[in-house]
């Protein structure tokens, strides 16, 4: 915690900072120059707003100097986080995991069809929601436990790993049995009750960056499900929301990168809601893996155009099995296989 | 729904829009300029994704020309609606409301003081939190029960009606003795399962814009809880995410007259959270009394410095009572008082 | 500038980055924790590029301390600048200035029509653009030094002060005999080979924050034409760029506070740019006054659907009128007033 | 152009929206619907604001169904603009080109150093900045002419192809000799006027996305370019401003391919002022050849922490070998290579 004095800031005011560091917990130091002073609180409180720094009378600025997660930082675990699954799979080793399927649960038909068309393109993971989400009241709401139920009978059938978000706590027992990993929306990034719960089971998750959330907010809301001892958690690049309008949202892949330096997590990306339109999917999958992205989430459905959801940003068949091939063509050049 | 096809799209590529069209319940006319063909889709139907339009083949643009919300749109109510409280307190109409307190409940103390301080400034709402949502785990989470129970009591003494946020729907039954108003927080905007269900009760819910999301999506959600039957909301402009770092939030202050045209929902601002420095927030409420807000909620403290959360955006009560007098001067400039 | 050291950092990591500090003219404090070291330099070097050091092995942050603008900081002048004109008005004193008129000039006639309008409003200013930037080529791009020339006269005949925009260095000296004041657009915040001459003339320039510019960018522009001597400059806010779509840009009231607080410059709103709707305009504008703005700019025109540009955001004179006397009766609750 | 009305629109305010689409050059046709009558003006009148219509009273809503440029558009080539430089080196094919250099030319020394390891490494084009636009007047500004002299001197020894940045209309003369390719930067993809000029040379343009402008504004701007005649024109994606403050900028790699879809021009990723962090730079180089780039330009420098400007965001020679490599591996699954 560093906090620089304005020019001219009186001793009074200096001796104010200083004693709410004090009493915030940090041992303090002081650097006078010629025209400003600089305290610095050392020492590691847990918890504490810069901001309230800030605005105190004569200060100029405040930093934090020590990153607010703990367990989501790279020091915790520096050679990288590898989640495994029962079957062999891994999530955060040299293999990319490709998880894919509908954006919605809508029947036995659709969903058995897809897949079998996501193992013969050589994914590990069948997603597809049970629950959904959605911003219109007027809209299809989802199959709910039924849904869950097929999705596990599907994973069964074709050895594929389940994945479905849950949205609330109440789901989580019921989610339980059926589902190898649980995906937490974009929307619930920062509902941390239900982060807290999901750090006491164990089964992995899937955290989805927010639209407007900072890639320090999104290690932050880990260390919910972290510090509850769920370590098994795994991150996703979804799309920041900007003024950019021709795609849904704006995918960073920086962000990918970013998170590989500063955390042991595994980093999945989204291309399909990450730019909202099939016809860029590919691109921006292809590109998280040259990024060196551990993972993928895609959308695709036997019959995108009869999709009950986000149709537009979901694969054909043929378009996944396409991709899979560019992607594996990509995935040496950085060391990484795809499978 | 407006299509606009691509110059040069085939023949096919328009029937197939045609049959789209259809299929989801629209009528059909098509205009062909020499260029370009233009299909509209008239009608209504309840639930269409334009997106899903925009990658078929042959297709330029695609544009939804009836605005997705129903209930919420100035339409349904011309003369704007006011929300009615039993003590006369009313909320839309010709007086702008004040809703003050602190950020969490902390003790029965701060609250009696901090509810006597309200009360004396001409404020009409307590506002206080009994569970907070915080991005750090290690932070202080909220009084829970009590603090309800605490403000259940603290209005009681003061005659100030009682609004405090709920974060999830097993809470609702809980609050539902102790407050007047629910709130819904910014990261909840989405939670629509929390939204539907706050559309079953009998009181009055704010309903605070989520920091990456459109005016329109304010509207759109707020339809979740109209279309439940509870027409006694109000909206909340607290700030949306942008680049600028110097405040915490951009608070947009556009939205205030943009939602009094679109909508007949009243529109509160919430300084506080908008900018997240103490400094600026007697500026930006004045500039949302300037703008048309019906209310404003706003952070207080009898002593910020101590408080145990947003401390750096909380006024000291004599910077209520200042900001009071200046904004009883701007209201009559737009046909309103403050109390 | 303080550098915050990774835990774990070696000896040599600290010892590489107190010598880059050296070169760069700091005098250096080091702080060990038991966990990090904190290394401090002190002193003002002019320039320097904190991101340099965020880059360097070891380092977790670095934070510059000091802010990069001098002479546009408040302590420069911690009464605030107060430019003064010939005949008397004043900007940045106790009188809130009005700047009006169209956004092109398009004609004699167009011109001092609504030149009289202005000044029967009680506006100071005449506003209108001789050269045009339009983001279409295939658009009108002004009327160039015949409409100065109207300008001129139009203002001579009404008492009027001329303001007009400056595109390039080489219009500099074909204006300065007709415009009162510069205008710097916000495509041009950052086109520092023209700030630069603009700092070599004597007369004001009004510089507007640009789409994607921090306000501290913006203080750092300003510093350029201070720099060279003119210290009579205002700054602008005039909407930034968000993901919101309803308006044209996102009017940043928080703005004008902000500079208040920052810089002695005075402080000029334009609500026309900043939101782009003419029904939203008188809403902005009076949020701007309550803010605490020095001043307005706005766009009117005697018949705005026939404008050759901007008419969307453009007033009608009755509109303006109202306006003006709404704002009137805002001033005072902030000690200010308008003419 | 479609304007969609309001519910309940009068008749009057229909005809007045006829009546100004008539007025701008187009042919009306009227769909009404039980609710909601629908204008669509039919025909390409070159210049008319669509914002303009949206604040016609009876208005709902208004879109512009043409793109708003022409020679940009895919469909003027579609298969795509190849640009050949006399050297054999192309543009837009087959093969992937890379420009590389260090941000500023600083020495004779320094820039045929860096030449011979862009050369080396297998880079078609020395890039290096003459004039600089810095955002603190105490910066360093560029050497200027001797530098534009030095850039062709090592581009003649090396056989490297020569881009530097232009910053106003009166350095394109002092240039032309010296350049292969000028480039526009972010700053000035809005400066039409020099735009403008730069369809009047015969040497090709590299048109940089301001931080700040949508996809469709940079195809806009190019547009003033290609209809003054000169086709040979490149856009570059260098990352645009979010919320996000770990990166400088947010890299839209989704950007590359949706100019690819829209335009037939070629697209180039410059990664290093897309994320200006040196740490990143591979991974996003890497990420935009996978998305389907037809060029790189890539800041690099014998030693980056000497270097007088951007050393942040540049790499080290033997980084960018390393890189090459890599990219080298990536290219063919796309169908292309790097040399």
């Amino acid at each position: 915690m560093i906090v620089a004095m304005q020019e001219g800031a009186t001793a009074a005011q200096i001796e104010h900072v200083v004693e709410r560091l004090v009493e915030d917990g940090f041992k303090v130091h002081r650097t006078t120059g010629t025209t400003q002073t600089i305290v610095a609180g050392v020492g590691r409180p847990d918890a504490f707003d810069v901001k309230e720094y800030e605005v105190l009378d004569g200060v100029s600025e405040a930093y934090r100097i020590s990153s607010p997660y703990k367990l989501a930082g790279r020091s915790f675990a520096p050679d990288g986080t590898v989640i495994r699954y029962a079957n062999g799979v891994t999530v955060g080793g040299e293999e990319i995991v490709v998880m894919a399927g509908p954006c919605a649960v809508e029947s036995r038909d659709q969903l058995f069809t897809v897949a079998a068309q996501v193992k013969a393109a050589g994914g590990q993971f069948l997603r597809g929601g049970a629950f959904k989400p959605r911003s219109s009241p007027y809209s299809f709401q989802g199959m709910g436990l039924d849904g869950l139920k097929l999705m596990r009978e599907a994973g069964d059938a074709t050895g594929l790993l389940i994945i479905s978000e849950v949205m609330e706590i109440s789901q989580i027992e019921m989610m339980l049995p059926y589902v190898d990993t649980f995906q937490v929306g974009a929307r619930n990034m920062q509902n941390f009750n239900l982060l807290r719960e999901l750090g006491h089971i164990r089964k992995p998750v899937l955290l989805k960056r927010g639209p407007a959330a900072s890639v320090e907010e999104l290690l932050l809301s880990s260390e919910y499900i972290l510090s509850g001892g769920n370590y098994d958690v795994m991150l996703c690049e979804r799309g920041i929301r900007t003024f950019e309008t021709y795609t849904r949202n704006t995918m960073d892949i920086s962000a990918i990168p970013v998170v590989k330096k500063l955390s042991h997590l595994p980093m999945i990306a989204d291309p399909s809601h990450g730019c909202g339109r099939r016809d860029l999917v590919p691109a921006m999958a292809r590109a998280s893996v040259a990024a060196g992205a551990d993972g993928l989430i895609i959308e695709v459905h036997p019959n995108p155009e009869k999709a009950v959801s986000d149709g537009a940003q979901t694969l054909y068949p043929e378009q996944l099995e396409k991709l899979m091939t560019e992607m594996r063509a990509i995935a040496p050049a950085l060391g990484r296989r795809l499978r």
